[in-house]
């Protein structure tokens, strides 16, 4: 998948910066990790990890953090921070896509759209009236822009997003394929023992240089927009509730959800499935653990845990059951409203 | 997004019911949050919240339910229930989408296919041999109707919505993009060390009135139906396993995920992300807190939760050891299974 | 559903071996389940299950285990596995799909892809440059196929799937609608306070006769690939991360996810909703249940568990609230950084 470019060690330093340690010469066509690295890749020793697969790797050179200067003899470009490091030189060996501007004859665009000349409609899309398609846009097959909604320059959707009607995305954004802006939000009221459905009349409102991963769910508001700021970057199968507002540059991985009307702040990070509830509000540069559920609102920018040790099966079998009468008093020892037996799964 | 109608109080109390104090001739021509509100709009007061906004709104009159009638000196309507009013008069400020019904000429449906011709069948759909398309039924753009299926009067599946083959759908159904409905179950049987699939033969049965949030997905039965009974509400990425049956009016929030052949009752609500195991049972009016794992079947319709608490991660890493040795006598000290070190994430 | 084939217990028991007890002649026209069945339907008990249902059944004959032989009265086959007789009796009944190969008039095929002749190519599909579509292949309505990617004799993929470039899968796959294939993984270095995309170069590889789930998610590897072993049985909306590795015949029930670079052995199950944090290693055939969290490599095939027991919610309030304090002495007593009040959900 690479390119037939290549690169000399010290082009590389002069470029991104670093010190190179061996024969600056050293041409290097391609990247990979230690363990697969062939002649003529170069690789790269992520902090502290993986010294075992730095004495086998066959790569032509690496690069290492400052504190690994000396962990290995092959011709190297020592930095400050070497994954960072990697992920520049990784832009010069990812494959071009030329993607020529126009729109596919396939695609149905209303009349009453506006799309750039210099943005590119891929085959099936669908835009809706009123739409706005800036210059250097990229949509895939079977994209849906809705009516009143804009997708700013440079951006690219890969095939199949969705985008509801009254819904804004920024500059450069990355939204993957799955991914739905602006369906409804949950919001409903009771009424004689039935929901009725309260109209969902905000938008969506998307800063710049933000990714949307695959699947992911973003709801429209209730009233106001649902915020996503600039530089935030969402994972896979990610739901967002209505009216929630992510502040710039979080980070939230695959599988969290995030309630309605939650605030999460500037700078914070949330692991894997974790969930925040409703209305709660999280300061910023908090960091929450995978599979964690935020209860209540935070206000100090620390790490936050909270899941359940997994153990031997019959382990926790036994501790489940003293934990459920954790705060039992022995009158308390009325019979369960569950049926009786061991926990299944 | 409001349409230019404008509303006096006395009209809407007319309509909908409640008591106006203040001038009931002021007038309303938009619907907004507290915060947001701006001159000519109307606005509300959920019961004991948000009271600090109603302070600092700039609304030229809210709603506000009985027991807050004296907490504001705007021009009010005072109601029974003032989010279940607000959802009604939003109703009036919902943009008016016209579709005109017909066949896009990208859309391929069969010549087999039952479509009414007050249905409106978007750009790209898929419509099978023997799908029955109702009255006022609005498929958007890259809609897929498997063969046999059939969508209700006045159903409407937003865009990329994928119907499997011999399911149905009632009437007036809200689908949001993404959705899928009759995938097969994950169903199989351990042969020699490999997993032989069983044909799921079902189906999917949707009663009315049923809304599915985007990126759910509702498998077919491996022989009987799938079944969601009518006024069911189902937000977005949920994931309703096969054989499953949800009672009527139950509502279920993101995330949440019900395993093959458990039965739901009718009128219960299961938070966000709230798990129910295969094969059990929930009585009418269960509800499950949020990130609540259901083991066991319930039988008395009350409030059942079971998270984890969150904490500062240093407290938390500190309490999950304890917690893995609650039931551990001494001599149980055992090395354990997993690597040692501390627990990653 | 079923088609007009009848069976008589001879040919059953001829074709998939089992002792007949009662009529051999019976003949059977369907399969359902002990409840359902009607007339000329054929049902079967699991293990030790379902006696009550058994009893009241009105099917014409059922599949039992040698273990309940004697449980009914009825014509029945006896046999080693009752489940796994049933799966192969029920793709008897299986409607037939038949599929014309051939590429629809509304699909949009690269002439530099590689389409064979014995593929049936649905409508509104796109099949990018350089792709390889095998024999037998069945790609359903608006499927997107990327760049160099290949689909190996037999699969079928149902509408709205999406392959990115550079993924290869086997023969016989099934792929349920709205899984993505290939995206983009997380990965991202900080650069002062903003992240910076490390560019995904590795792929998807899937082996032969394996399922994936509607909804679900396998993003390509950053350098290597990301692979999915054969057999390998994947339930709706999983998400898998970035250069995980899955070993072959392993099953994962719905909702799970796997973080990124975690190896995952051969013939292990995770249940649903269950997550395998990064960079971790479970060994063959590890069990794990529903909604746990492995947070530590495990090296031993057992079976593992680790949810919070759910229970009334009053009592959950009180032993959450003595969780949190486990492990704390007296002086540690210090404010919390969360808001005071109960926990909301």
């Amino acid at each position: 998948m690479t390119g037939p470019a290549r690169y000399r060690l010290s082009d590389l330093a002069e470029r991104f910066g670093g010190e190179v340690l061996g024969d600056p010469g050293t041409r290097v066509a391609g990247i990979a990790s230690l363990r697969s690295a062939g002649e003529g890749d170069l690789s790269f020793l992520a902090r502290g990890k993986f010294r075992e697969s730095l004495r086998a790797t066959r790569a032509a050179a690496v690069i290492v953090s400052r504190e690994d200067r000396d962990a290995t003899a092959l011709p190297r470009i020592v930095c400050e921070d070497s994954y960072l490091y990697y992920a520049k030189v990784a832009e010069l060996f990812q494959p071009r896509v030329d993607v020529a501007p126009g729109i596919h004859p396939s695609a149905v665009v209303s009349p009453r759209a506006n799309v750039h000349p210099g943005a590119s409609i891929g085959p099936g899309c669908h835009v809706a009236d009123e739409a706005r398609i800036e210059h250097g846009v990229f949509l895939g097959a079977g994209c849906v822009i809705g009516a009143g909604s804009s997708i700013g320059e440079g951006s690219r959707l890969h095939p199949r997003v969705c985008v509801y009607h009254g819904c804004s995305i920024g500059r450069r954004a990355i939204i993957h394929s799955g991914a739905v802006i602006g369906a409804d939000g949950f919001g409903m009221a009771l009424e004689g023992g039935r929901w009725r459905k309260i109209p969902q009349l905000g938008g969506v409102r998307i800063g710049d240089d933000v990714e949307i991963g695959a699947n992911t769910t973003i709801d429209r508001g209730a009233l106001d927009d649902t915020v996503i700021e600039e530089g935030v970057k969402l994972d896979n199968q990610i739901q967002i509730g209505h009216n929630v507002h992510i502040g710039a540059h979080s980070a939230l991985a695959g599988c969290v959800g995030i309630a309605g009307s939650a605030r999460i702040g500037r700078g914070c990070t949330l692991g894997g499935g974790a969930i925040v509830l409703g209305h709660l509000e999280l300061a910023d540069g908090v960091h929450v653990s995978a599979a964690t559920v935020i209860t209540r609102s935070i206000r100090s920018p620390r790490e936050y845990a909270g899941l359940y040790p997994f153990q031997r099966k019959s382990e926790w079998v036994r501790n489940a059951a003293l934990i459920r009468r954790l705060g039992k008093r022995p009158r308390d020892q009325r019979p369960a409203d569950s049926e009786p037996g061991a926990d299944r799964e």
